[in-house]
């Protein structure tokens, strides 16, 4: 634990656990997990599980309902979830698990939290390259959105703004996993899958990018998976 | 109601209401009042009289426990909520009430709901020049948020973003009042002030700019005050 502090987003996922192993390296770690209403919470106790694993400062888990929102398959029960796409079709189109204005939010409430425990940064796994066409993963949008933290702060009035860390950004889901099992990252507590069962689906777009990187890589997924 | 759709965020305060007033007239109306833990409920109930008042299209209290992360006189109870000051002392310094990242937070979730409903532009009742000391009431802020907006949505990257409507950014609070005047802005609806007794304080920040307004604006406040 080092002198500087940072907040990070963590979903629970493959990509939120790589970026708390990453922050932990050197930084008093502020894990916020944003529960959003969507339609399980597997996530949610692998997020738990992860921020004990690191021993961070403080974990909030935060209600926001989204699905009062609606509009995503992650959100909306009436919004069926894209299954069975090939690979080479992923990222092509915004899916239907695309969530209205998701990371402006969650990174608005981290960059909160930062202001209020006086981090340097927020941590987000955004991914660019295996971005699975979500507008608001996109580089450019992040350093939008830094302009706007630093303009609509107190903490960026007084000169001292919360940067946005985007540590994935340009990594492939290969990248990122190895990135992470380089620092030993407890892959085996997280969880990826859209449907929410016992064991990972498998089909869904995001088992479908997790098992492609873990090929990738060259590396066994640690999760099981239905047959 | 018009052929255009609009998000209103509604606080519940003589801003948000005046908002309501401006994009009711020739759009229909989708209003998100954010209940984000602040102490008292009666702005809420504000709220919801005043889309009763405007018969608007949906009305949706979105929770958000803003309490969790703290760091406001609003959120925190730990945090005293400054009193007594001069108005001429008001925007000089930020206000304990500065809530972190909140139109940042606010504008993202109803850029979300814009998504959803099909609406052309959000309003946000944000007002710079009685701005009240918050750097997320300032031009240079709504600007940033825009362009994020427009790169970190679906609706922007398929080229109809969302645009943020601050009608009353460059208005003093008179103005703000004498605009609302004309349009039969029901003011009695509404509700200012910080403390949330069964009367108006009259003397917090909130009150005591309101108090100001209506009285630059030549206009009696419909609302009573405590003695």
């Amino acid at each position: 634990m080092g002198s500087t502090k940072a907040v990070v987003l963590l979903s629970g996922g493959l990509d939120s656990a790589t970026c708390l192993g990453i922050a932990s390296q050197d930084q008093e770690v502020h894990a916020l997990t944003i529960d959003y209403g969507s339609k399980h919470s597997r996530e949610m106790e692998s997020a738990k599980k992860l921020a004990a694993h690191y021993d961070v400062a403080s974990h909030i888990i935060l209600k926001v309902e989204l699905d009062a929102i609606g509009g995503s398959s992650l959100t909306d029960k009436n919004i069926e979830l894209d299954t069975g796409k090939d690979i080479a079709q992923i990222g092509k189109e915004i899916p239907s698990s695309y969530v209205p204005a998701r990371n402006m939010t969650f990174l608005s409430l981290a960059v909160a939290l930062a202001e209020v425990v006086g981090a340097e940064s927020v941590y987000i796994g955004a991914n660019a390259v295996d971005f699975s066409g979500y507008p608001d993963c996109r580089p450019e949008f992040m350093d939008a959105f830094q302009r706007a933290a630093e303009l609509g702060t107190k903490a960026g009035v007084e000169g001292r703004p919360v940067k946005v860390q985007a540590p994935l950004l340009h990594k492939t889901k290969a990248e990122v996993i190895k990135t992470g099992m380089n620092l030993k990252v407890p892959y085996e507590l997280t969880w990826t899958c859209y449907s929410g069962g016992k064991k990972a689906c498998g089909k869904c777009e995001a088992c479908t990018l997790r098992l492609g990187g873990f090929y990738n890589a060259g590396k066994k997924d640690p999760l099981e998976y239905e047959e």
